[in-house]
């Protein structure tokens, strides 16, 4: 394995990026998607079958680690790999987004962020100092910059604010991170939907140097639209030679648009969201399996698909085990949504290896345009 | 495999039996624990799972899958193997026993009992020929016959009522079963705790003939000590060449004792609740994962254990999880316990085989005494 954190771009297909990033504790085929580990699990999921699913790397939660069950606690344990049983690649987030989502009493300064605990109202603080030493005591292999994201939509004044605060806090958590052979700092760009202020906040991360980059302040509630808005441009402010994250995306067509417009990785809860509430995700679209239309239905999820809820369960079945609240459907279908997004990811690699991504996104859009399977 | 059901007695050590139950689904070695999937799922696993532990045989709940999905649903997407992706036996019980204690307005006759679901407060009737029908559309490969039991403790005259009640029944079930190869009927002997009412069950079963019996009414708040009672001297009235199923039970001590008193047979929830509530067995008895005193532990569960969640996850990990609501808490907990308990019976049959069943239940006994490894 490597010794050091390093991403090679091994072939283009219009501005769809296929690479690799190696670390020292695996390598990471991009276009990646991260499944999300919130609190030390990928919910229903045990971690041997989330690397089953082709997973490379997974996401943890800043915010959710530093209260519960800590960092310094995660630290005296050997580190986050250790205590989760996964020892592949782990990207941490800087904490930031989820404090203004989830926390209670926020008081924002230059300094950083005073805020109440959601968990049991206790009193933190997080700052580019701070995030860079919960991230460095989880043993994060990917760290994030500290940064400030606002609710779009937002007037571009703020946003122009906002984001210069974050690039101050860039350099701060640039400087906090310091060397650490094989471990990796991703700056994020901020700057909202106005070109002008995506260039000024890519340039100020270029200036001071990252190993990674990410597009951040969207998936935020702009809806799709807005967002490709964006990514049809600000991933070319962004250095050729170096991974471009999108973070919190997304749903099937988001990714897949992610990827067209140049996006290397990209994290969401979403696959194992909708398992837990009987959404599946195929390659047709949304099966909800809770719809009574399924309760007589032999038939898998996808014919195709050939993770264990579709090889060895049926419609009815899963349809059975959601009505009775079973635990095993939020495994099953987690285990097929997080298959279902690497299998998605694996045909975009290919596709782009081929030269072929505009005839695989054809074929994607008119798979989903088919729409699920007609019932019995 | 057998063609046809048998039981083959291999080896007795005092009172306690080590033999093999044959079906063409597969065999099962006795002593054997069952585990329960009520409504077509041992909750928080994977049947892969539950066979990794050991398990030879599941058991079913007629009550549950009568209601949801419905039996006539099982049958037409194949039987419950299929739908529930289990391919070795399992045994189902008649619904008498949840009939009284889970559904709402009973009204009981010499027929049979009519109730209103707990799940939709639908309409229903059970009586012996339909609990037949019911198991055979499941696709049961050890049917329970249809019986009534009143919880202990009973009057003798109730008891007794009762027990004729349910002879009846037997007999009725036994027409009901009908001739089908590949597939036992068991009575089920009550009687409360008088043996001569014992007796006479006994005898009432034996004269109708089955493929093994049951000691029934037992585990329905008497105690272990009540129970062990009837267990001294109930097996003995029952042949020697069936297998003994003892219904409902239970903790790992109360399996030893029953083993130890002659019974091939047990299944129980307990181990699959238990690990839902954060809840693990171990040779040292109970350990409570919620206790904080977990919270910093690196140490396993039990250090001897080779089950996933010992191998793989400390107690400070098990505790995080329990307190954060993650649902890896109940599967890796189910697991152990499900692996614990079978373990537990290779154990004994080992023992049994050895002649040395005495020596292994003291040993049992002193490790249980000496309680949970010390706190850090």
């Amino acid at each position: 394995m490597a010794e050091k954190f390093s991403f090679q771009l091994m072939a283009t297909d219009g501005k769809a990026r296929r690479g690799v990033i190696r670390t020292p504790r695996g390598e990471i085929r991009t276009p990646a998607f991260m499944p999300v580990g919130t609190a030390a699990t990928v919910k229903a999921m045990m971690p041997e079958s989330v690397a089953a699913t082709g997973a490379d790397i997974l996401l943890g939660n800043t915010y959710h680690l530093m209260l519960r069950p800590t960092a310094e606690r995660v630290d005296r344990l050997g580190g986050l790999h250790k205590f989760m049983n996964w020892s592949k690649p782990i990207l941490t987030d800087s904490g930031g987004f989820q404090v203004m989502s989830l926390s209670d009493l926020r008081k924002l300064t230059e300094e950083g962020v005073t805020f109440k605990s959601h968990v049991d109202g206790s009193r933190h603080f997080l700052s580019p100092e701070r995030s860079m030493e919960i991230q460095r005591l989880l043993g994060s292999d990917i760290v994030m910059c500290f940064d400030e994201c606002p609710a779009l939509p937002a007037d571009e004044k703020r946003v122009a604010q906002s984001m210069r605060l974050s690039m101050r806090w860039a350099q701060r958590s640039r400087d906090a991170f310091g060397d650490r052979p094989g471990h990796a700092l991703f700056g994020i760009m901020q700057g909202g939907v106005t070109p002008e202020l995506r260039e000024e906040s890519a340039k100020a991360l270029v200036e001071i140097g990252f190993d990674g980059y990410a597009v951040g302040g969207l998936a935020v509630g702009e809806g799709q639209e807005a967002m490709f808005g964006v990514l049809d441009y600000a991933p070319d402010f962004l250095p050729q030679d170096k991974p471009r994250y999108l973070m919190g995306v997304g749903k099937p067509d988001d990714i897949v648009g992610a990827v067209k417009r140049g996006i290397d990785m990209m994290d969401c809860v979403l696959p194992s969201r909708s398992g837990r509430t009987g959404q599946a995700w195929t390659r047709h679209g949304m099966v909800n399996i809770k719809n009574a239309r399924h309760q007589d239905d032999p038939r898998p999820l996808d014919e195709d698909c050939t993770c264990p809820a579709c090889r060895n369960y049926s419609r009815a079945y899963l349809h059975h085990v959601f009505r009775a609240k079973e635990m095993i459907c939020g495994m099953l279908l987690t285990w097929h949504n997080l298959h279902y997004y690497q299998e998605l990811m694996q045909g975009m690699r290919d596709a782009i290896e081929a030269g072929r991504f505009a005839a695989w996104e054809a074929e994607f859009h008119a798979q989903r345009a088919q729409g699920d399977i007609a019932p019995l």
